[in-house]
């Protein structure tokens, strides 16, 4: 009988293994295997954890028997014995899963030490003092992991005796102060938990994997896997290690290093040290550590030995690496690595440095960076003119460190739940303002616009997750004295109450008084980026197109490797100033006055539609230009029937019926006669095209006219007319010829020929139902997959997001907003049957699409996979999708050297 | 090489060459074949019709060759010559498509007459007055139907020579006076068509052949076609026959018989004769005909002979028959037989009448009532206690031929326009009140109520068409005079103007210058109706459920053979009185007083729904009751936000500004937070389940209170709980154990347990193409169509139909209504999709349709085809469902034995 094998010696692991032994362990197991100084243990494993879960908190047969070889041929290697009091083995339990989840598992050091064996520990360092440090510690962290124990109460012990010593930090607390400390802990975990703390050390142990099992069904750790994404059936791995300690004195201290700059991508060792201290003193950022760099002052070797570990690692792993360390005693031990988180713009230079450096391909490099990076680098930043004004006028408010890069204008906000309420709830800009954040703090990190820390480093808390969310963030400015009490802060003698309005930034580190004005990154500058988005362009198959409704639009969405314009509204045009006359030319077909709209068309809006169009074919020189016929409803452009219905009703109870309110009285019949119940399903698109095909037919003209005329000045012009709201094949079949005419006409009096398309949105289920017959008509077709989700989800996008569509995300009732990205297996199913039946008919069908979906990595990689000729998306969102797309064809690459035997 | 045969001698023929021969030509062959007395001929195909239309109108080769042979072949059996003037061989020229279209199609009679010849037919017969009068009719009819030369003029100089003479009818005039009109109608051919009559009786032959062609393309014809589904690719053949005359002298005359009674379906000869007159005569109208069975007094032999035949002709085809026949100076002639139309209840009591007389299976009689005529047959009668009344009261108007029968209430109008824009534009109900009517009447006739004609029999263009139609006809109300000028008309010195209201009884042939209170036709008593149901009931496979929302429509539900409710909409239960106190619920919910809202809930709403579904499981002891939870938004019961808007804002402006004012804010601040711009798509059914679940939980526990108190009184109930306008699975995973749990425990304090399902409406796309995961919560599904459609063609009904809809249907863009019959190639195949995929995760799955498609006969037959359990329809509609589906299953079965080899 073979048993599972629940326990692996950091020796028997490697990298490969994070699904067995969690990243930590992964990391741990490879650093043993390449020969680094890694302080010994073993790893019991993920499949541990989910067999206890699933089998109501019972261990597994055996776990425990291994359990406990392990720890015996730990105690034997470190020539010590766990459980004993003469020479205790202490350990460290920490949680490790599959991805990282910073601050969201639980660990607790020390483990070994009881009453007993703190007097050992004191006596056979002779370091009284340390030996009750680490002794509180234990019980500390036992205490809140596994008893669940307030640790208000007993950070507020430790407060309390600091104050008696009349000290200001732990390093100058008495070894007496510790014990007395460690007393009282012991006092409350009777009170509170109703149970001694263990002092039997396998007890100890037994409960400290428990309580890291449990913990991977904490809410804290669902939600966050929840908003990440991370499937719940991974389970944590739980790594016990010989204690290796960095608070035995200033020859030790523990550190945390990037082998690059996470913030800048600069290949440098960057990180910091804290002497004196454990590793948890470190990232919880309540003592201020100094950068790495500077460790070379005190310890030369040390920082050497670091630097040579860096690169051995980088190599090793290929990538950026994120490192913890521990000096005991002058010894370097290394405890943890793993691939380091990064701005955006690290994310981009350090691919592009490491495909210079030959590390990895130029693939490799453009599937390293996130689509939403991108979308980072082309955020809006301070314009610098204005910065230098406000730190001349003394509006600077003060200086922390460049944690998380960008800008953010919001709020102040002193708590994560006020800072949730505003931003997500109420739509505010807001600024997350804390001591320190801790998990607890993620939800209000989400919703705010940026966050400013008083203390903490470069690799606290604030500033690791506000990297990772992509938000601007300043930590560690120290010159804040924040009053969570009367939610307010000080800084060099000015007050800010919670509410007013304060700039951060994040790329350096300051914060301003005022509300800032931001300006567009320069894309071109971005020379990095161009090198991965030109890198992308040779992998993708998807074209990527741009939505853009006029010139100035066109040409920045060209600037941004647009091959074309995929959605033109025409609507647009029909708003602003030219309202009036699109109301006239309403008001006149609402009449019966045919002769007197055509006049309006003729003379008016078609001048003023053929300039724009002239425009953007001139911006798009070479490139296809889709044009969308109007497609909202007529009553859209006339005042809405609330407010006449108010107009009328005040003057008539005035008695006031003159001009005016028979004026009003009027266009209230009209807008009255064009009320729908539901006017997205309503008289719109090609619909209105149909019944009032003046309208359509000016607008053809326009674009013809305004494409010969272009063509005529050596343009190289590609309209295609797009017919919207298509839903029966013989609509096109009734329009389309109308308008080809005048197209035919148009040529024939410019006296030239011009290549061009007529095609149609699929954006109404039965279109995608019926799509071989409407391909013997269209010779394109583009998803407008919002009215498409609209109808086949049946929610009307307005109303529903603000009554129960976030509720219903946020209940997982729906795993994704639809509007947001694409629903593969209803909508998507949709746009499949309608690839494959309209291109059986017209093996030529041109096929895009125009929604905001089109923008989405996860979308486009649908769009990759249902063979979309190009994606259209909003100029800003090119870059994006040109990189989406590359991915799409890197996994999929992936995928079939996965499915193919070697 | 083998010539195309375009020519069949009526012998050649038989009644299955409809096709080809159209159905004149194939029952005229059919009763040569028999031994009938027919007139010698030949028939035109159709073949030859399509031929010449597709080639420009060019006879196909061979043609002519061929009609020439068949014109000398009847020449030499009648011993006389086409062409001959001195024994001039006379032939008549009709049309004849597979379908019967009465009036579409053009006649010319006497083709072979000329200026000659007349003289010598006049010589032969020794009777000039009847050679005039048959030349005058080839000149008249040919000028109309071949040059197409405007009838008024030609009648017009018929009536002069009336009033020359000084005779009231036509069969007065005398030759000389038949002679003059000739002359005249010659004169007004030569300066309206520019060209001579033609005296070569060739010529006269190929235009009349050339003109019954290009009437398949009419306009009349065409939109007959479109109106009644009929293919425009059959074409129609040409019938030439040698002429046998009715009107030689009052030995002659010509009739129609049909062989059983059309209206009542009485096993009897009843038709119609007119002496002295031809066939054209007698269908026109312009004079009153006798009873055929009065043909006995005067000519008892041909009445026996005619008897004799219909006998034959009956048990030949297995069917009722139309007759035509001529009497030519004593002698029969059959010149036209084919299945007779008849009214609904004639219809039935005709089909059960043959089976009884073994003449056809059950199936055939189940296959021979058409849907509609059920339904016609439920229509609602007049009172007959108030009919009584209203004749003594002296205001019954007139009494005229019960032609078509039923009861209609309408505005008087006297033109087909009017009645077509008053009727169906406008909605109202009207009564289109003629001398006669003839083709261009039938859009008017389509859109009155009922049809009332001065002039013409039951077998008039008015009567057949009106039986047709299955709308009320009063015909032949010689009584009335008719003014169109002036736009009314008297009878017995009442002047009845346009406009005014008037009830037509159809049955009893009478009209009442009133609006006639009408009541329900009595079920029980159609015994040969409940016959013809039961074998249906017999046949079919789908189950027909009904929609019902209280217990007295369940009843009707069941009265009329229900099998089941398949929709009780819960939403009704909150309307008229109720609507206060549900508003007063929705307006504690949105002041956020959940205490409050639960308290209405339990303490009124929950009793009253109780109640009603006590009544309704009473009802429909021992059978399924599918029961939808709340559908519609909230503010559907709340003031509209537009009359609200006007009554603040009057107020305000009058600056009142008190207690009312405050209270109408306060709702029109609801109404607006609840306002959606697209509410179908908004927060209703589920959605507003899942967002507020105590209106959901009240309404089980309501159910299952009923059902249980119900089952402890004995009575056996089968609820099954539908949550309406699921998109997503997890709606009802969320939704659905909250009410289970409920469900359990209503059982468990009533101490009884209760079989029911849960369920869901499929009535969003995205339901239909997630079926397969949605099984995994629904027990059933149930298609509402209404929605389905919607969504799936993206159009808003209500919206949709004023706007554009209904011009999409006239303009044939769309083939038919699509709420109406189910589109089955959009909608229908998201239908299929989920049938398919639904079952394939739980093969028991019961689904059902509930949208009003559920009552329509094509839709049923897609619901057989998708293999549905049931469909559910509105109570009235449940019979003609019941029909609907053996029709289906008949039809399938036909399908199947033409693609199993014999």
């Amino acid at each position: 009988m073979t048993s599972t094998k629940w326990v692996y010696a950091f020796e028997e692991g490697c990298a490969e293994m994070k699904e067995l032994l969690g990243g930590k362990g992964a990391g741990i197991a490879e650093m043993t295997r390449i020969g680094l100084p890694v302080p010994p243990g073993f790893t019991i494993t993920t499949q541990a954890c989910l067999h206890t879960l699933e089998n109501e908190h019972e261990f597994p047969t055996d776990l425990w028997l291994q359990v406990t070889w392990a720890m015996e041929s730990l105690g034997d290697r470190m020539e010590r014995a766990f459980g004993s009091d003469r020479n205790p083995l202490l350990v460290s339990v920490r949680s490790g899963s599959k991805f990282s989840m910073p601050g969201m598992m639980d660990t607790v050091l020390n483990l070994g030490l009881n009453d007993q064996a703190v007097l050992r520990l004191a006596e056979k360092t002779g370091d009284s003092r340390f030996a009750w440090d680490a002794y509180r510690r234990l019980v500390q962290m036992f205490a809140k992991v596994v008893l669940r124990v307030d640790p208000g109460l007993l950070e507020a012990v430790i407060a309390a005796e600091r104050s008696g010593e009349g000290v200001d930090t732990d390093p100058e607390l008495s070894a007496e102060g510790w014990q007395r400390v460690t007393r009282s802990f012991k006092q409350i975990v009777r009170e509170q938990s109703g149970r001694e703390f263990p002092q039997d050390p396998w007890e100890q142990l037994e409960l400290a994997v428990h309580a890291v099992f449990q913990s991977w069904n904490g809410k804290r750790a669902v939600d966050y896997r929840n908003a990440c994404g991370i499937s719940h059936d991974l389970g944590t791995a739980v790594n016990i290690q010989a204690m290796v300690f960095g608070n035995t004195g200033w020859d030790s201290g523990s550190g945390v290093a990037f082998t690059r700059n996470p913030a800048s991508g600069e290949k440098m060792l960057y990180g910091e040290y804290l002497g004196n201290a454990q590793g948890e003193d470190v990232v919880s950022g309540a003592r201020t550590p100094i950068p790495v760099s500077e460790l070379g002052e005190e310890m030369p070797e040390i920082l050497a030995s670091l630097i040579r570990i860096a690169t051995t690692l980088e190599t090793h792993y290929r990538d950026m690496q994120d490192m913890e360390f521990t000096i005991e005693n002058g010894k370097l031990w290394m405890l943890q690595t793993r691939t380091g988180k990064r701005t955006a713009a690290a994310a981009v230079k350090i691919a592009v440095d490491m495909v210079d450096e030959g590390l990895i391909e130029k693939a490799e490099a453009v599937s390293r960076i996130l689509p939403e990076q991108i979308d980072q680098l082309l955020h809006p930043r301070f314009d610098p003119r204005a910065l230098q004004e406000l730190e001349k006028s003394g509006r600077l408010l003060a200086k922390g460190l460049n944690a998380s890069p960008g800008a953010a204008v919001g709020a102040v906000v002193f708590d994560a739940d006020l800072a949730h309420r505003m931003g997500k709830e109420d739509g505010k800009a807001v600024i997350l303002v804390r001591p320190e954040t801790t998990p607890d703090d993620v939800h209000g990190m989400l919703a705010a616009q940026g966050i400013l820390t008083q203390h903490g480093g470069a690799t606290s808390h604030a500033a690791v997750v506000a990297r990772q969310l992509g938000k601007p963030c300043v930590a560690g400015c120290e010159a804040l004295k924040i009053d969570l009490e009367r939610r307010l802060f000080t800084v060099n003698g000015t007050t800010v109450n919670e509410g007013s309005v304060i700039s951060l930034d994040g790329t350096e580190g300051r914060v301003f008084q005022a509300a800032l004005p931001t300006i567009e990154p320069d894309f071109e500058e971005e020379k990095d980026l161009q090198k991965i988005l030109r890198w992308a362009d040779g992998i993708r198959k998807l074209e990527v197109w741009a939505n853009a409704d006029d010139g100035p639009q066109a040409t920045r969405a060209r600037h941004y490797g647009a091959e074309g314009i995929g959605l033109c509204r025409t609507e647009h045009m029909f708003l602003g100033e030219r309202t009036a006359v699109f109301q006239s030319a309403i008001l006149a077909a609402a009449d019966n006055n045919p002769a007197e709209f055509q006049r309006i068309l003729d003379e008016q809006l078609l001048t003023l539609q053929r300039s724009d169009f002239h425009d953007i074919f001139r911006a798009m020189d070479r490139l296809p230009v889709v044009i969308r016929l109007l497609d909202p409803p007529l009553h859209e452009f006339l005042p809405s029937l609330e407010a006449l219905v108010e107009a009328t009703a005040t003057l008539a109870a005035k008695g006031d019926t003159g001009d005016e309110y028979q004026e009003k009285k009027r266009l209230l019949s009209i807008v009255q006669d064009m009320h729908e119940f539901n006017p997205m399903l309503g008289l719109r698109g090609c619909r209105l095209g149909i019944m009032l095909p003046p309208l359509n037919k000016m607008q053809v003209r326009a674009i013809f006219e305004a494409a010969c005329d272009a063509a005529l000045e050596g343009i190289d012009v590609h309209p295609e007319i797009m017919i919207p709201l298509t839903s029966h094949v013989n609509e096109l079949k009734v329009i389309q010829p109308l308008l080809e005419e005048v197209a035919q006409n148009v040529m024939e009096e410019k006296g030239i020929t011009i290549s061009y398309k007529f095609g149609t949105m699929i954006e109404i289920p039965r279109a995608a139902l019926t799509a071989g017959e409407i391909a013997e008509m269209a010779q394109f077709f583009s998803f407008g997959t919002n009215d498409l989700t609209q109808m086949t989800y049946g929610i009307s996008r307005d109303d529903a997001e603000r009554k129960f569509l976030l509720a219903y995300v946020e209940q997982c009732i729906l795993p994704k907003n639809p509007f947001q990205a694409i629903d593969q297996i209803g909508v998507g199913r949709l746009m499949e049957i309608a690839v494959e039946e309209g291109r059986a008919v017209r093996p030529s069908l041109e096929v895009g699409i125009c929604g905001e979906h089109g923008g989405e990595p996860d979308s486009i990689e649908f769009c990759h996979r249902t063979k979309l000729n190009y994606v259209s998306c909003s100029p800003y969102r090119v870059p994006v999708a040109r990189l989406a797309a590359a991915h799409a064809v890197v996994k999929e690459q992936k995928e079939k050297e996965q499915l193919v035997p070697a």
